[in-house]
């Protein structure tokens, strides 16, 4: 199986409106709720891709229960650890006159150390099973700011393949401790390495310590830097919708490519397939099969010049 | 006891965000909850005032548990009758910038004809110990229009005083059931008679079938046109703060001076006193007992010249 890591789980909730009217009283038309948090979203990917998807991480309170009755529908596992707090809300707002969305994050709860404690026994059981790990996210009050770092490394240790996407000090520190892949997307690279052209940080990212270095660069598609080479794979059109999650399901193209022993092209076209579709699609974590089907015959490749 | 009735009970939450940027990504800095709707925030201020106090309506689903556990912390007696949809949310958030308030409202379950029977069953049953009932705001989707009504001759033919406190058509519907005292404020007033002179549509209101009506009008306070005659009360001075809830602050003061058969002129000052104490308070169903308790000796009470 696959497992995903989201130390700070989510109920995320959609709610749809005429015209948002900021500093004023706004009724909801419509309301929509889904298990998140990135690595949720990367797991109900995988598991659409046919992986075996087990998740982990925390969950709490009302919000968690709601959220964990939210993941029983889908063909994930549930292996979220109980925490006291409960879990975060995340509320998108959408304009439906202008189509834009605003996102109001709340911060998550605060873990305990015997909360934290238990997580890493869990952690440390599921990779005796796991294929490879995706860790995934933000971290939630109260976890060790290096908590990446000592992920990677309990997974190297299993001789499990690490997959690490977050930001700012937490990818920092999960960068040293060597993780398999990186998929940081541009605003990320440039924090982590001061960087605004792609080729150059994400070269920069790898010396930092990530064995390849897969940067999510939006309507420009993916670029790679691993030890084999580096190439850019790119949609062949410009594709409209809600880039939502499009990150997400990047990982779970890389991810399920990395399980498959996919040459690195080939996992770029899954990533890269599955982004745009989930474009397309209503909902993070969600993406939409005919385009995905379309664009794998249809993205476009290049082996980048410079070498990694 | 005073018995509220919240068909529409909600989660009141309220986050707070150092600027509010649409169409972007905020994080929330503070999380709060509430147990809300109107019935609910009149309740909550009738049990600070001293009197035994029992809620119902209808509560269901995670949010419905949320809100029950929250009014579990107060000495609101809990008689919400559960529903198989979940309770609405409402989220408000506050811009600690420049002061102002987003609110999004979620529309509530949709209540079925079997629950709507239970719960009429548990307002006739509860009105048998009620000494005054308040009918107060929205009609979640299933439930009929002239709701208010139907419950308005319920209470009149058990000997219970009514205050309907509501808007649009159920506002309509419910006066000409001859509830004793109606409180819209000037917007629905002016929506229900097409009059924006608060005196003419106040009188008007009352031919409708209001035994009494009390329009609150913001910070000119609340008018009253009784069948004793007509009274204007007012703050001594302009309340800086936020309005959520100074109406349902008025209604319990209201209430509780009919129950207590305060003078007319007493009652709006405690109405007064307690909406001007829920605006210096951070959140509706609150009020500021310093500020009420100052304000009881120096709201302006004056007869209004012309005879209702």
């Amino acid at each position: 199986m696959i497992l995903t890591v989201t130390l700070n789980a989510a109920l995320d909730i959609t709610y749809r409106v005429p015209r948002l009217r900021p500093h004023s009283t706004n009724r909801i038309t419509e309301v929509s709720e889904r298990p998140g948090g990135k690595g949720l979203n990367v797991a109900r990917v995988l598991a659409a891709l046919g992986h075996r998807t087990v998740a982990t991480g925390f969950a709490g309170g009302g919000t968690g229960d709601a959220l964990r009755a939210l993941l029983a529908e889908t063909d994930v596992t549930d292996a979220l650890v109980p925490v006291g707090g409960a879990s975060r809300r995340t509320v998108a707002v959408v304009d439906e006159t202008t189509g834009d969305t605003t996102q109001l994050n709340e911060p998550g709860p605060t873990v305990s150390p015997a909360e934290w404690d238990t997580f890493l026994g869990t952690y440390r059981e599921l990779l005796g099973g796991a294929r490879a790990v995706a860790l995934c996210g933000s971290l939630p009050p109260g976890v060790p700011v290096d908590v990446y770092a000592r992920l990677t490394r309990a997974a190297r240790t299993a001789g499990v393949p690490v997959l690490l996407d977050t930001s700012g000090e937490p990818l920092r520190r999960g960068l040293a401790a060597r993780p398999d892949l990186a998929k940081p997307n541009a605003d990320e690279l440039a924090a982590l390495t001061g960087s605004t052209e792609p080729l150059r940080a994400a070269r920069d990212a790898r010396r930092r310590g990530a064995h390849a270095v897969a940067a999510s660069l939006g309507p420009d598609g993916i670029l790679a830097v691993t030890a084999d080479g580096a190439w850019q794979a790119a949609p062949p059109w410009r594709i409209a919708g809600n880039p939502t999650g499009a990150g997400d399901s990047a990982v779970a193209g890389l991810l399920s490519g990395l399980v498959e022993e996919l040459p690195w092209p080939d996992r770029l076209t899954r990533a890269v397939a599955l982004s745009a579709a989930t474009v397309r699609a209503p909902a993070a974590g969600e993406f939409d099969v005919a385009t995905y089907e379309e664009l794998l015959s249809r993205v476009v490749v290049t082996d980048h010049p410079a070498a990694a």
